[in-house]
């Protein structure tokens, strides 16, 4: 039988735990939403950056006029860049055909445990049953939310539940521990939107953008999806492209 | 308004994070089961050891016929220890009046985290009212998890959500993240006594226990508010007694 787990930060687990698995990355406010629509609004792929000087040199290094450089620190937009990290910014004007380059406090960090992975995904509410194709016959996947500075955030942990949902939906899979919390989170909240806007506005990460005034970035990540990109990191190259 | 966080591990907190708090420590499969069971038998007190040697020479420093030595590795009880890690070997012809010097893999290490606190309880199914009577006065509580060999486990979460919801029948309660998504696992099965024998059973302690031939102890383990003591570890003497 086919197994699901779920991480509810990427220190509870290590590259060698998730070696030659599926993974699924969420960071739901905002990076893997953002980097969706992104894609969804036609980039032709997006190069996540750990640090904000690796992302402006990057950025200078390709030719003029075919990059973006997005992201954020503190939730908002970094000086100088030219996008910060609400997912509404990343409009067909803006990026088609563009490289992304993107650099965020939590998402990107994420990827850092998936280097040893055979597949990484980017997972949200608005790609989820885009990526869920992609991956379902999949013998072991795991979701590796990203949490919001090294603490568990109730949203990425819903997120992860409602792809638990998902995959239970299309087969049979032996769960993990956290796998089944958040699965049973996702299931108090998937027919009841005034809890699951809660679960989003209340956690963690989800009040620190209150706080900023980004609620619509919030209204959009919580719209199941609405996009039909499923973005997957390719290792070697570390680019995201729609797949 | 008063607050209580949940703590999926003692790794996910540090004593500092809990410096001046109200703790619950649960390790309901099963130190802090069977440390209740062994205080309603009339033990005089438990005394929790890191380590078999030195669980060994605080027992050989009691006066003679005044103490019983308790606890595990692996799940099964110590060469040469008077009694294992079950609830039901701690019986009043076994314990009534004795010092109990007990050693277990994961539920004492998890003490470690709680140097700092105001007041530490150790909290299970079986005295979770006499618990939660003790501290619903309190502003800020901390449940902190076990686990099972460093990682989650789905029957320490749920029993922390059982502690979340009944504080929250008793007063209002600001929940951090965590403590939302164990107060969840606890409502889908407080009213559905298949759902939380499942999680007791499947989850990473319990599916050990099953498989060593404890059944019998994740049954005890189940059954709520069977014992009136209130288990609490004062940390100058680093004694658990019934309070």
């Amino acid at each position: 039988m086919s197994t699901v787990d779920v991480h509810f930060l990427p220190s509870l687990t290590t590259p060698e735990a998730l070696s030659g698995a599926t993974l699924v990355v969420i960071d739901v406010l905002r990076a893997t939403t953002t980097i969706t629509a992104a894609l969804a609004a036609g980039a032709k792929e997006v190069i996540p950056c750990f640090e904000i000087d690796e992302a402006r040199r990057i950025a200078a290094e390709l030719p003029p006029g075919t990059s973006v450089l997005g992201g954020e620190r503190g939730g908002k937009r970094i000086d100088g860049f030219d996008l910060g990290n609400s997912p509404t910014e990343y409009t067909p004007e803006r990026v088609a055909g563009k490289s992304v380059v993107i650099t965020t406090t939590n998402g990107t960090k994420a990827l850092r445990q998936c280097r040893l992975a055979a597949e990484v995904w980017l997972g949200s509410l608005t790609n989820l049953g885009s990526v869920v194709a992609r991956i379902s016959a999949k013998p072991t996947i795991h979701v590796v939310c990203a949490g919001t500075d090294g603490h568990i955030t109730l949203e990425d942990v819903v997120t992860a539940g409602y792809f638990v949902l998902a995959l239970n939906r299309l087969g049979d899979w032996t769960e993990g521990d956290s796998a089944i919390l958040a699965r049973v989170a996702a299931e108090s909240c998937e027919n009841d939107s005034a809890r699951l806007r809660s679960n989003f506005t209340q956690s963690r990460g989800g009040h620190n953008l209150v706080e900023l005034g980004y609620d619509a970035d919030i209204d959009y990540a919580m719209r199941l999806d609405i996009n039909s990109v499923a973005p997957r990191l390719e290792l070697k190259e570390w680019r995201i492209r729609s797949a």
